[in-house]
């Protein structure tokens, strides 16, 4: 909020206290409501609907320095079908709703527009429609993503239980830094560090992690790293009553992020924990069922890490470093144009 | 648009044409795409589902001059209900993404959200999540809602035909003569003129004409009041290739806008034409159907008006007036805050 108001957490709930009772009817076929990624609605034919949406606003999530019209959309759609990535599921649909201030050209619109159908491309994704209205300032675009996981499926944050393992489909960071360096407004960027701008342009969403998970039929804690991973294993750990505690040397990072770290003369790390919009997974699974999930993601040739532990205690998220200290990890999320880190909760 | 640019419909061409080729997998469950009021996807146990998208931006769509926060939520809401009821479909589930400003208060948001809950609760409607960000500048609401309708049923603006009779489920205008007097900054507002701020603020969507059309196994062309009647007749000739004549002495008005209109020295029915957002539904069936339609409305009690006849032609809107002079109705529709009507295609 750009004003001092409660957090976004309690504020979405202080909004949504006005609903009022539902009757069994409709209630009965909610099956995952407000508070995770995506909500979750029965149909049939043994599946369920996800649904979701995003909204991304000039100057508050992007700026046309560090974002092409193309990443614009791209990355609108991409953070919705992450969304639906976290719940195990398959994105199908997708609307639209556009905000357009007088100064975007038409080819800029396109730009945008074609940046979320190349992705939508990639998945086999259909555009329902959405609407298109004049912005008096910011361009504001909100995507609604419309997806399905087999009925009973429930990859929510809640699932962590004590003696559970905590794992991250990919690496970490690198979306965060390739901010950073877009902001340094540099003329030129080094080969070596493309991959981090690329990552902060055109994040790949983590469908296939999601649905090798919510095949296995284990019990997953999942959420997607939108915010960073501080905070989404707070949000595991706050959903699941449990305490993450994550193994420092084991947080996976990229070539790439490492040597731009070592050129700032800064722990990448901090981008790991603190960056957010790298849209890979972060979730729990049971000590028992590690080396199962491990050989599924193996078969699928797919990136796994195991970074970390549940254990029982106060929700929270603790870092262990190598000479088995411990230390706590803010539930904080990185506030990209202010350039520091701010307290999300 | 603030700037010249393409129409509405051309720029959603435009942008949607960017979508590339659909596997057969996905196209097949595409019962309605882009185009009409919402979308209509194949859901199972014989129910399509619906899904729709509106955004409302502060000073575009709505002033805080003439619209209170619980009725702006209120009538975002009541915009896509609007839509699902122009597909003749159940409204179910609904997000909200709020874009908010610094300028709000919290007890604004509330009550934006109460407008929202109230109108929900009507329909046992859920809210199933969305989206909270901070604006640079404007309020910005966009309400996703999902329905469902009978599989197979489709109340398009593109099933109107030669012979068909058109038909209005209410009076128009209302809502557009209610925003007039908004605009005039009276101190105080005449009872008598109440119910058409009431509708401007309150307007009601018309879910159950659109369940007894739906229900009514006819062939129904099916469209709702939210840009006008001129504007809404000409989606439907052009959907359907036909010309639609509307008989000008038998656009139902209520006693309010007569009065005011009046009071006003203005022929009220250029708010029925221009006006927009009364959400009512305007449709056409067959001459052969009327009865059997004109039944089932009076046997739900509830209004129905019999106001032109569709004949073969280049598309257009045409109003017969009494002596039987024909005359074009433009499509335009009334831009509320330059206070002149506009060429919108």
């Amino acid at each position: 909020m750009a004003k001092e108001r409660r957090d976004e957490f309690a504020l979405i709930d202080l909004l949504t206290g006005t609903a009022k009772p539902l009757p069994n009817s409709i209630q009965s076929r909610i099956s995952i409501g407000n508070g995770d990624d995506a909500a979750v609605v029965k149909g049939a034919d043994g599946f369920d609907w996800i649904v979701c949406c995003d909204t991304m606003i000039e100057d508050v999530h992007f700026k046309r320095q560090t974002m092409e019209p193309y990443d614009i959309g791209y990355k609108a759609l991409a953070s919705n079908i992450s969304d639906v990535a976290a719940m195990g599921g398959i994105p199908l649909f997708y609307l639209v709703s556009i905000a357009i201030p007088a100064t975007w050209e038409e080819e800029e619109l396109v730009e945008i527009y074609k940046g979320m159908a190349n992705l939508a491309h990639e998945y086999s994704m259909a555009l329902l429609g959405g609407d298109t209205v004049s912005s008096p300032s910011s361009l504001m675009v909100t995507v609604t993503v419309l997806g399905e996981v087999e009925a009973g499926r429930k990859l929510t944050r809640s699932n962590a239980r004590e003696g559970d393992e905590v794992f991250l489909t990919g690496t970490v960071g690198d979306s965060g830094a390739g901010l950073d360096l877009l902001l340094q407004e540099a003329k030129t960027i080094s080969p070596s560090f493309s991959p981090l701008v690329e990552r902060h342009r055109r994040p790949e969403p983590d469908v296939a992690a999601g649905r090798i998970l919510a095949q296995s039929g284990s019990r997953v804690a999942l959420n997607d790293i939108s915010d960073g991973l501080a905070s989404e294993s707070w949000e595991i750990a706050q959903a699941s009553h449990v305490q993450l505690i994550l193994y420092e040397d084991r947080i996976p990072l990229s070539d790439a992020i490492r040597e731009y770290g070592k050129m700032k003369q800064i722990d990448p790390r901090q981008w790991a924990y603190y960056g957010g919009e790298d849209y890979i997974l972060v979730g729990c699974v049971s000590g028992g069922e590690k080396e199962k999930v491990a050989d599924l993601f193996q078969k699928a040739n797919h990136p796994l890490y195991w970074i970390g532990k549940v254990e029982k205690g106060e929700p929270g998220v603790f870092l262990e470093q190598g000479n088995g200290t411990r230390i706590p990890l803010l539930k904080k999320g990185y506030n990209h144009f202010r350039g520091k880190e701010e307290e999300v909760e």
